[in-house]
């Protein structure tokens, strides 16, 4: 079968739910700003900037969809019949008040709201409910969507695959993090787009990637260096890939040369969090106690004091999204869901270790789209040298 | 003299200038949480997600930088003695209400604030008030920073000459816009990171650019296409440079062949409309006016049904910033202000026009640091084909 982006239908059901949601929580309808909410409710995947763009869904009636006039013939190809368009920003009236006489209807729901237009936006209404309920329509994926999120993840373990085996003769000829990012990006991202671009013009698609090594594979964020790896420190590579909007990660840590024994220790560590996290996302836990769970794993292995981040976080139209597998988030896991499963090791001043999985959650279990983790062991996890 | 990014003294005067603004509005100090304030206030350009940041700068005692954990060892990169961190996102407590916990103070701005976040945050405070002080600091800009963007105008004005040369042989052999954009973009992008990746390393540095032609011209936001420019159309190029964050643009219509008597009158009609702006912000009107004014070129020419947009905005450590030269802007345009001049000419189904201009603006008159347009009159911008 060939993949292509998601159809009409598809934006019609993702109405239907999200106009179901706001009749279940007594409203009118649904006033969506954020522009991933405004992508699930469209298909519009419009750039993002300062001129706020928005689509009204009212429980009864037909979609307003209102945007800048720059947009006219972007929002006409929305199919949609109803098209509202404001001159310019800033404008007289913050369009989002605008939007609201538009709307006209009194108990809405808000995705979200600049806290300076709240007291304006009350005035205006009987109820203003300013919970994400498109985000929250969003967390259970459709077959549809889960398709790209799984072709996605391909062309992320297509990125670690060549990394894995260029990276050797690229460190040994004086090569940098930046040249390993340049060879394999290059490479991934050609076949991404030979494959898919004509199918998916017009929908968002691309590869991000970090690769970084020794003491600086200690910072979660670190930036892609002219720096050239050196025998005995970890490499740490993360993927971001997306198709038609959709996203996926694949991750790994190799070792440059050979690994050492508290290294092969550490990876296991990391293979016991992840697996921990599999178990309690396949068991529906809610989201922190997967956290906890996965972190239990480490402290288990004596490396507490080496966690920095969270297990994972939702991912689909956005890279990051809700529910977040992390403190504080009581969200129970259901099935379709899409998390990234990211076990981190981190020791200032010594080295670093982060590996990414994506994981679909199902009934009984959770698929793991991401195979580069599966398909090579700990101890093939090294770049000779 | 050799470009460096902006030093601690810079960072130093900046947050002088924006404590002397809280306490001119009678405040405790400012909560900075948009990610260019929290740049201008600290020199940390960090990697904005989901996970809050903020800075608090009181008019008496020292900042607090405020971070989730994983941002440690950038935190003390900023030379500020008072970091704390948060575990993660989202945690039990929003992490903007833990700022507040850790700030202390009743009487504050906050520079962006979520809605929902609101009536908790009155609830802990005795004055919020929601203007975006650093915003309107960052307005004026200081003499560092406007060198850095008439550095980053030279790599912007560089894409274009590269397109105006070898866009005539790429088309002739049957080339795209992707093919364009690919071939100027390389050679831009090389020219930018040979001359200032080692002085810039770890502040934001790049180049951003659309190209595309034919009737599509007419979508002031298109996409860049494999399409083949053909003889008689309008091909817009519109590029953003960036260096050590800050921005600048440049941007021209070039005629694929030869141009039309039609064409020629439309490009001087663009012209007067970018002089009439020049001469506006040049005088210090309002932002407002200066669009009018702008706009007028335009209608005395005819071209009233063709406008689609303003004619520019600020730019500094954001591409759009505050203010507009727009509709509904009344600030008053003053000595280093820098705003981009983009008229622009859109007639859906035949063709499009757009030039960019960076404009700095002087105590009498406006500096252009964006030479292309300057340096090439409107007769020669053909792509002989």
């Amino acid at each position: 079968m060939s993949l292509a982006p998601l159809d009409a239908g598809f934006y019609f059901r993702a109405r239907r739910r999200l106009r179901a949601r706001a009749a279940q929580a007594g409203l009118d309808g649904l006033l969506l700003l954020r522009a991933p909410n405004l992508a699930y409710a469209t298909g519009l995947f419009l750039s993002a900037n300062e001129r706020p763009m928005g689509v009204w869904l009212p429980v009864e009636g037909d979609p307003i969809l209102m945007l800048p006039d720059l947009e006219r013939e972007n929002a006409e190809a929305s199919g949609l019949g109803d098209l509202r368009f404001y001159e310019e920003f800033p404008g007289e009236v913050p369009a989002v008040l605008w939007m609201l006489g538009q709307i006209g209807a009194k108990r809405i729901a808000i995705d979200a709201l600049d806290a300076s237009l709240l007291d304006a936006a009350r005035a205006r209404l009987t109820a203003l409910d300013l919970t994400d309920h498109a985000m929250r329509a969003r967390q259970i994926k459709e077959p549809e969507e889960i398709a790209l999120t799984v072709e996605a993840a391909k062309f992320a373990d297509l990125f670690l695959a060549r990394l894995h085996a260029t990276a050797g003769d690229i460190i040994a000829g004086g090569g940098t993090e930046a040249d390993l990012m340049a060879d394999t990006m290059g490479h991934a991202r050609s076949a991404l787009f030979e494959t898919h671009k004509r199918a998916f013009a017009g929908t968002p698609m691309g590869i991000t990637a970090s690769v970084h090594s020794g003491p600086r594979a200690a910072l979660p964020h670190g930036a892609v260096l002219e720096r050239t790896p050196r025998a005995g420190e970890t490499l740490i590579a993360g993927i971001g890939a997306s198709l038609g909007g959709y996203h996926a990660e694949s991750g790994v840590t190799l070792i440059v040369g050979e690994m050492s024994a508290e290294q092969r220790t550490i990876m296991a560590a990391m293979a016991a969090c992840n697996d921990a996290a599999i178990a309690a996302c396949g068991a529906h836990e809610t989201c922190m106690s997967a956290n906890n769970a996965a972190m239990d794993a480490l402290r288990a292995a004596g490396l507490g004091e080496a966690i920095r981040h969270r297990i994972g976080h939702a991912m689909g139209l956005e890279g990051h999204e809700a529910p977040w597998l992390a403190p504080g988030d009581a969200t129970r896991i259901e099935t379709n869901m899409v998390f990234s499963n990211e076990p981190g090791v981190y020791r200032p001043g010594r080295d670093g270790y982060r590996t990414i999985n994506t994981m679909i959650v199902r009934e009984n279990g959770v698929d793991i789209p991401s195979r580069f983790q599966a398909d090579t062991p700990i101890d093939a996890r090294t770049i000779p040298i």
